[in-house]
């Protein structure tokens, strides 16, 4: 990785593996939790007596989440780290280490690898979490071609006191609901990129305020609601899906008010707002219920928080989910949220 | 899943999702140390009061790990866990959950899933292991095609007490070195079985006795390697290449006796005896080393173990790994271990 040719392409998966771990090493102190890192069959992490551990993984798949054509590199590496960390804070685990399996096609140009590192550990400084190991190798040659896709598949562990993790399970009726930040703003701006490709590729990660291509895992938010929120879910699908999870897992039915969804600036530009508000993935805010009466801040680690409605009873013959909108009618939702791209 | 049809395919990723988790709730008894499993944001893990993780990850890919027209389903699910639960032997830890991210292509008959989850599920049950999670998409379909690859990745949690783990590091010179079971016997199976690819996808887990489609993960062996070895490795890329990895992460080098290499009886047929068991990869036995004088049992949890060597001081200008060869010769050994499929 010391040439900065965008013609070279990595030698092997050795290579890979020794570049990716030059990489790390500048980019991230260790932290005290992750005893041993890159490089033995196994990484060793010690978590903090008395607390638990949190596991998520997330594939990131060249065609399904990503195109190399529209996103830049960095933005792969951010996306991919963020799906995983964003699952942390909606469990309320502050995050310990994180590891990557990654296959490339063998002509990708080294630098695609660096700048995908360089997005993926800019934010894992941000977050203090160390990348401890995790799998290399070459992708796959497509049957009848010589191309191959590049598949990442993030790994994150975290660590919560025991039996203070945030569940979906939680919401009781009578609580209200909470999402942080804006919704739909992911959705618009890929619906918007994907109308000007000559500009998506361009926009790096220096270019900040891009819910789609840098989206912010909330997990200063995930830490401070512990012990204030009942249930807890990020919003990866949609807001229509993700809250369909957590009403599901919590045995009880949801009231949103449209007049109260928070949707974002870029969303509201358009017609259906209100379709990418509810339906639009990847926004990755938190989805969160707290007691009726609880003091629910209006801000949370410097991000807006908004009530959008209560949770109900789920009795037999009632919809999950309704919508008073805003010229006073009810009604139903359905998850319709997020789709892989085709 | 319920369905047995093999022309019937998996109907979107919740159905996916909901198929393995009906088979994985009916294979294996959760962990107590499983406080969460497969239906959160995250899984919730609680390891013993004094105890460290041991996390490793390993990439299953299509045509590069496996090929569909080779492999039955079910090796592919056991292989694929093996991979990781032999890395968990290699440090000496007791499995405590295992992830799997599976992306299969839309096509892709159910039946193949429900076998690939048995083979995974059935080595998960030997081992008391829990599912606890992971990711799951559709393969995104290849350009020009409607094909798509089977994409897996296995990431195993395992624990040991505080400051036991076996590491790669440890060997110091005077050690003696010692190998589990026998070697080259996956090599030689895979070398006879593509030669008559009829009979290959035939053999089912049932058969046991196949070191490459059914490896047994050492894990019983390691735990009692604690406090024993002074460094371990498995031997997934082959002798010579793990040999070197050790010999490099604890700063020596080795020698090793050829007429003490315990040949597996399948790579004894052929020509290239000394190559498949040196070179050979998916072995999945343990490499380890114990101080000189220490009493290493000639069974170790019904396991053969065997002496090959010693190690040596690190001196410049002398070769890594050399071999004392039957006729009473000294051969240089270079690490030319495991090569994916081509």
């Amino acid at each position: 990785m010391a040439s900065r040719s965008p013609s070279r392409t990595i030698g092997g998966e050795l290579a890979l593996i020794a570049a990716i771990r030059r990489q790390a090493s500048r980019g991230v102190a260790a932290s005290r939790a992750v005893r041993l890192g890159i490089g033995d069959d196994c990484a060793i992490l010690r978590p903090r007596p008395g607390y638990e551990i949190c596991v998520t993984t997330d594939f990131t798949l060249e065609d399904r989440h990503f195109r190399r054509a529209w996103h830049p590199p960095e933005s792969v590496g951010h996306r991919c780290l963020a799906r995983g960390l964003s699952d942390l804070a909606a469990m309320g685990a502050e995050p310990v280490a994180v590891f990557l399996s990654l296959a490339i096609p063998a002509r990708l140009p080294a630098r695609w690898v660096e700048r995908f590192m360089q997005g993926f550990l800019s934010l894992a400084k941000r977050h203090n979490v160390t990348l401890a190991g995790g799998d290399t190798a070459e992708s796959p040659a497509i049957p009848g071609s010589r191309a191959g896709l590049i598949l990442a598949d993030i790994v994150a562990l975290g660590q919560t006191p025991r039996g203070k993790a945030l569940l979906r399970s939680g919401a009781r009726p009578g609580d209200r609901i909470y999402v942080t930040g804006t919704l739909g703003g992911a959705a618009a701006e890929l619906a918007a990129l994907e109308k000007s490709p000559r500009g998506f590729a361009g926009l790096t990660e220096a270019e900040r305020g891009h819910p789609h291509l840098y989206p912010e895992p909330r997990i200063a938010v995930g830490r401070r609601l512990r012990g204030l929120a009942t249930a807890a879910i990020d919003v990866s699908d949609g807001l229509s899906t993700d809250l369909t999870h957590l009403c599901e897992a919590s045995g009880v039915a949801a009231s949103i008010d449209q007049a109260a969804l928070p949707v974002d600036p870029l969303a509201r530009e358009g017609t259906d707002a209100i379709h990418l508000a509810l339906d639009g993935g990847d926004d990755y805010e938190l989805l969160f219920t707290a007691a009726n009466g609880a003091r629910v801040p209006r801000r949370i680690a410097g991000v807006p928080v908004r009530g959008i409605g209560e949770i109900l009873k789920r009795t037999r013959g009632r919809d999950r989910i309704t919508m008073q909108t805003a010229d006073g009618k009810t009604v139903v939702v359905r998850p319709c949220g997020f789709e892989h791209f085709r």
